[in-house]
C-alpha cells in the first residue's frame, strides 16, 4: 500500500477536500503521499490535473485516489472522464439529492471561503482571535465580561491552544487564566473571575503527563517536578470542585475534542445549539 | 426554506461532519438551523437522535437534512432505517468503494481525532502553536532559522490570525514581523530578517480597507488616517519589491486561502508537497 498516492483537487483552498478525504482515508492503515491541488478552477489547469494523475498511476501501477470538491460539472467531467483514478466527488453525490429535496438549484459557488472576507462572521472570527490573544494567560482582566467562556488551568494544562482554536473555529471570545501557587495558599480564585463563574471552565491534565511536559520547557525544574505537579494538579482540582466548576481531562484529548466538549457543556449564547 | 433544520451527527467531534456538511449547503441559497449532535456512539444515544430527528420532521413539516460521520453501521443502520430525514452519509458513500479498491477492510475507526494526542503530528502542531504565539509581532529574534515561514507587512495586514492559522492547521513554526516607519526610513529590512529571506512571505492590503480596520482600534488617529495607511502600503510594497520577497494582498481574502496561497507558493520543507 506504500505506492498509493492520494490528490485533493479544488477550485478553492482544498480544505474541505483533505478534511473530508483525511476523514476516510483514517478508516484504513494506510499512509499514502499526500498531494493537494488547490486553486483548480479552470478547464486548462483541470487538464494538468489529468496529466498529473495519469502519470502517478502508470509509475504507481495502481489508481491513485482523488477526492475532489469541484463545484464547476464542466472541470469535474474533465477529471472524470478523463483520469486514471478513483475519483471521490463530494459534490455530485450530495448536493444532486439536495437539489431534488429543496426543489431548488444549486448555485455552484466555487470555494467554500469566497467572499467570505467581506461577511460579519470572518469578521467576528478575526475579532475573537485578537480578543483570544489579549486575554491570554491572564493578561489582561478589563472586558473579561465579554468572554464566551473563561478557561482556568495550571499551567501548560492546554489552555493557550484551546483558546485560539475555539476563537479560530468557532469565533468564540476565549479568556484563559492560569491557576498558580499563590491562588493555592489563598484557597481562593483569582478575584477578577469570581463574577464570571457561570462562563468559567477549567482544564485539567494528569500530573505524570503534566510533568512531561513541564520537562520539555524546564528540565528538571522544581517547576516540572512530579512532586509539584502533583500538588498543583490536586489543588486545582479541588478548587474547582469547591467552585462548581466544570472541568475535563485534558491528558488524552486533542485541542478539537477539548473545544468540543467545552461547547456542549457552556453552549455559549452565540453558537446556535 | 426557513423551517429546515439540518443535523450533524458524529461518534466523535462532529467537526468532520460539519465541515462537510457546510461545503455541500453552501452551494444552497438558505439559511438553515444547525444542531450538532457529537460523540453519539451508543445504541442508546442513536435512538435520542432518531426521535429528536423525527420530532424536528413533524414540527417543521419537511425532512430535515442528516450529516453522519457514524463510522460503526449499527448505529448508521437505526438512524437510516428510523428517521424521517434525507441521511447524507460520508463513510458508507465513500468508504465501501475504498474497501473494493484497497482490497482491505476499513477499521472503523471512531473520530477523526482518536489517540491523536499522543502522535508526534499532534505534538508538532502545539509545538508550533507555541512557537508562532512566542514570534509573533517580532517579539523575538532568537531561534527565527527555525520558522518555516516568516510573515511580514504593516501592522493590521493579516499577520496574526494567518500565522497562527499556518500553526494550527499545518502545524507549520510561523513567525511574523511587523514594517514599521523606521523601517521605510532606513529603506531596509529590519535586520533580524536577512539571512532568512527565502522563508520570508509579505502581506499586503489596500490603504482603504487597513485605514478601515485601524480606525476601528484607534479612531480618528494618525496611525489611521487614509493618508498614513497609503504611505505605510505603498512603502512596505517598494521594500518587498526591493528585496524581492513574494507577497499577495489580503484585502478580499480570508485566512484559509492567504494560508493556502502561502504554503503553495513557499513550500516548507516539513509538508510533504
Amino acid at each position: 500500500m506504500a505506492n498509493r498516492t492520494v490528490f485533493f483537487v479544488s477550485d478553492g483552498t482544498g480544505i474541505t477536500a483533505e478534511t473530508f478525504g483525511n476523514a476516510i482515508l483514517a478508516q484504513f492503515e494506510i499512509q499514502p503521499l499526500h498531494i493537494r491541488l488547490p486553486f483548480i478552477d479552470t478547464t486548462e489547469k483541470a487538464w494538468q490535473v489529468v496529466e498529473r494523475i495519469n502519470q502517478t498511476a502508470e509509475k504507481e501501477g495502481s489508481k491513485p485516489i482523488v477526492f475532489t470538491t469541484l463545484a464547476k460539472d464542466e472541470l469535474l467531467e474533465i477529471l472524470s472522464s478523463n483520469s486514471q483514478a478513483v475519483l471521490l466527488d463530494m459534490f455530485s453525490t450530495f448536493v444532486k439529492p439536495l437539489e431534488i429535496e429543496f426543489g431548488i438549484k444549486s448555485n455552484h459557488r466555487i470555494g467554500r471561503f469566497s467572499d467570505i472576507s467581506k461577511s460579519k462572521a470572518y469578521h467576528d472570527r478575526i475579532e475573537a482571535i485578537n480578543f483570544s490573544l489579549a486575554h491570554d494567560d491572564g493578561q489582561k482582566n478589563s472586558d473579561l465580561e465579554n468572554s464566551d467562556v473563561i478557561l482556568v488551568g495550571v499551567s501548560r494544562s492546554g489552555k493557550t491552544p484551546t483558546s485560539l482554536y475555539l476563537a479560530m473555529q468557532y469565533g468564540l471570545k476565549a479568556s484563559n487564566y492560569p491557576l498558580i501557587p499563590e491562588d493555592f495558599d489563598r484557597q481562593q480564585l483569582p478575584t477578577a473571575l469570581i463574577p464570571h463563574i457561570k462562563k468559567i471552565f477549567g482544564l485539567s491534565i494528569t500530573a505524570e503527563r503534566l510533568s512531561e511536559i513541564r520537562h520539555e520547557r524546564r528540565p528538571q525544574s522544581k517547576y516540572a517536578s512530579l512532586n509539584n505537579c502533583q500538588q498543583e494538579v490536586a489543588a486545582a482540582e479541588s478548587m474547582m470542585k469547591l467552585y462548581g466548576i466544570r472541568w475535563l481531562s485534558t491528558t488524552t484529548k486533542s485541542i478539537e475534542e477539548i473545544a468540543t466538549t467545552i461547547i456542549q457543556e457552556i453552549q455559549p449564547e452565540r453558537l446556535t445549539y
